[in-house]
C-alpha cells in the first residue's frame, strides 16, 4: 500500500517534524533552510522585489510540467519580470488528507530541479493538511524575494515607438493543461511551456539592455499584458497577428473549442517592451536560448488608439484586442 | 440575493481587475500596492526576516477573529519572533466558486484592522478561484518580510539557569475553535487569543531586552515549542504547572474531550527565553500591555534531562511534557 499524508503531517507534532526533516528538508536543505526557525534570517544588498503566487493547477502532473514546476517557475519569473534576480523562496502547502506521498515527493524533487535553474532557494515554509473533500490534492504558494538588478521596470513606462517582443510561441500552457484534462489526443508533442526564464532574461540586463516593462504572459495571456499595460501606460498598441508565434496545435485546439489563442496562459513565455533602438540587440540575445528560440517581435506602441490593443490581420483588417472576460480556463495554474 | 465569488473572478481578465480594483485595492491600499505591478519594488535598509503561513482555519469567523485577523496576526508574529520589525505581507486568496461576496469584504476588512496594529502593508498579492467543491470556503497565505531589529533571536540558544515566560493563558485559540466547531455552549467567554503581538514585543527590543529565544505557541501549543527548544539547544527545560495559566474553560474543554492543554493552539500567545538577570523586567514590560496582562515566568532551562521537557505538578510529582503527537486538532490555523 502506497503511503499516505495524514492530518498529523500538518498537526505541529511530531509527524509534521518527521515530514519537514524527511521530505522537504532532504531536498531543499539550504544553509538557510537547516536553521529550523519559523523565519528565515537574510541580507540583501540592494533593493528587493517581492511577490506572491498560490497554485491549483488541475492536472497535477501534464506534459511539459507539473505544480511543483510551475510554482517555483511562476515565482521566478515574476521577479525577473520586476528586475530582479530570485534569492529566496517561500513555498506553503495545502494538502488534502490522504494525498500520496509518493506524488508529494515528486512534486517536491521537481520544485529542486526548477530551482537549480535560477539558484534561488527555498529558506522558509509551511504545511497545513485539510480532511478528504476539503480541497483538491494540493495547492502550494510561492512567496519570492529578489534582488533588484534592473531599475525601473514597470508596466507604466510604455511610449510611442516602443517595440513590444514575445519570448517565444503563446498559448501552449493553456492548450496543453485543457489538452490534458479533455483527454484529447491532440497530435504532434503538445506541451506547456513552463520553465523559469531565468538564463535569457538575466542575460539581457547583462548585456546592457534595459527593457521598459516585462512580463511573464500567464492567466489571461497575452490579451491581459498588453490591455493592462495599454492602461497603465495611457498608451494604444498595435501587434500584427502572422508575427505572433503560436504552433499549429495550439490553433487546431483553439478551433474546436472557440478559444481566442491570446487568451490562453503561458508559464514560460514573457512580454518585453524595449525601446526601439534595443529591439534587434533583445532578440538577438533571447534567441540564443532554448526556450527562446521563437522570440518575435510582434507590434508597437502607439500614441494613438488610447488604451487599446489593434490587431491588425494578415490581410489588412484589423479589430480590438480586449481584455478577457468570462471564465476562461480556470485552475490553469 | 447576495454576490457570490465566480470562478471568472480568478481568471486573470476583467472580473479580476474588478474585484482587485474595488474590493482589494480599497482597503488595503498604499502607494507601493497602487503601483499595480505583479511584484513590489522594496528598500530595507537592515537584515530581513522572511516567513510564510497558509491558513485553513475553520470555522472561517470565530469568537475573537477570523481567517484575516489570524493571517495577518500569524505572519506579523512569525516577524516579531525573528526579532524583526513587520514591514510588508503578501497575501495570496484560494477560494472556492460561490463564496459569498459580503464574508471576502469582512475578512479583507478584518486584515485591515490587524495590519494596522502594527503598520506592516500588505504590497502584493494573487487570488485564485476554484470550482465548488474543490476547496472549503476561503484559504489565505500570508508571506512576511520584517527588518531585523534584534539580532540573533534563535532556539538554538537556549543555556542553563535562562528563563521562560509565557505571554498570556495558553490554549485559549484551540479551546475557542473547538467549541465554534461542537458549538458549544461554555460558560464564561472563552474567545481566541488571536492579536498580533506588536506592541509588546517591540516594547521589549526597544527597552533593551534582548530575547534569546521567541516563538509564538500556534500548532501543538506551549508543548511543540519546548520540546523543540531543548531538542535545538541540546538542554532539558523544566516547567511549573502551577505557573501555567489557564482558563478554567479552558481546563473544562479539556476534561471534556480529554486534550491536553499544553497542546492546544495560540494565535497570540507567545514563549519567551530569556537570561536570568532579564526575567522580571521582561514581565513588567509584557504586563503593561493588555493582550499580556497574564504573563508570567513559566520554568527554566537546565543541563539535566537532556532534551526533555518536564513538567512539575503543585503536588511535587514530575512528568515528560512531549512533543505532541497523532491529529490534534485539524484546521485551527
Amino acid at each position: 500500500m502506497s503511503k499516505k499524508i495524514l492530518l498529523s503531517h500538518g498537526g505541529g507534532g511530531e509527524e509534521m517534524q518527521s515530514l519537514i526533516s524527511k521530505l522537504f528538508f532532504k531536498h531543499f536543505g539550504n544553509e538557510i533552510l537547516d536553521k529550523m526557525e519559523d523565519s528565515a534570517a537574510l541580507h540583501v544588498k540592494n533593493n528587493i522585489a517581492f511577490t506572491t503566487d498560490s497554485f491549483t493547477v488541475t492536472p497535477i502532473f501534464f506534459n511539459g510540467g507539473d505544480i511543483g514546476k510551475i510554482a517555483v517557475a511562476g515565482t521566478v519569473n515574476d521577479l525577473l519580470s520586476a528586475g530582479a534576480k530570485p534569492l529566496y523562496i517561500s513555498c506553503g502547502f495545502i494538502i488534502e488528507e490522504g494525498f500520496l506521498y509518493e506524488d508529494l515527493e515528486r512534486i517536491v524533487i521537481s520544485m529542486k530541479n526548477e530551482l537549480q535553474k535560477s539558484g534561488a532557494k527555498i529558506v522558509t515554509g509551511d504545511t497545513k493538511v485539510v480532511p478528504r473533500g476539503k480541497a483538491d490534492g494540493i495547492f502550494i504558494n510561492t512567496s519570492g524575494i529578489g534582488e533588484t538588478v534592473c531599475e525601473n521596470i514597470s508596466s507604466h513606462n510604455l511610449n510611442e515607438g516602443d517595440a513590444l517582443i514575445i519570448t517565444n510561441e503563446t498559448g501552449n500552457h493553456g492548450a496543453c493543461i485543457l489538452a490534458n484534462r479533455e483527454e484529447l489526443k491532440v497530435g504532434g508533442d503538445l506541451k506547456s511551456d513552463c520553465a523559469s526564464l531565468f538564463e535569457p532574461i538575466l542575460t539581457l540586463f547583462e548585456r546592457g539592455i534595459k527593457p521598459k516593462a516585462i512580463r511573464d504572459a500567464t492567466r489571461g495571456g497575452l490579451s491581459a499584458v498588453l490591455n493592462e499595460w495599454a492602461l497603465a501606460s495611457n498608451v494604444g498598441i498595435e501587434v500584427n497577428e502572422s508575427d505572433i508565434p503560436i504552433s499549429n496545435e495550439v490553433m487546431g485546439l483553439c478551433e474546436i473549442f472557440g478559444f481566442e489563442p491570446y487568451e490562453l496562459a503561458n508559464e514560460g513565455t514573457m512580454i518585453i517592451c524595449v525601446k526601439q533602438e534595443d529591439t534587434q540587440k533583445t532578440l538577438k540575445i533571447l534567441r540564443e536560448f532554448e526556450e527562446c528560440k521563437k522570440a518575435n517581435i510582434i507590434g508597437r506602441v502607439l500614441n494613438s488608439h488610447n488604451k487599446h490593443v489593434i490587431l491588425k490581420s494578415p490581410w489588412g483588417t484589423s479589430r480590438f484586442l480586449e481584455l478577457p472576460k468570462g471564465e476562461l480556463l480556470p485552475r490553469i495554474c
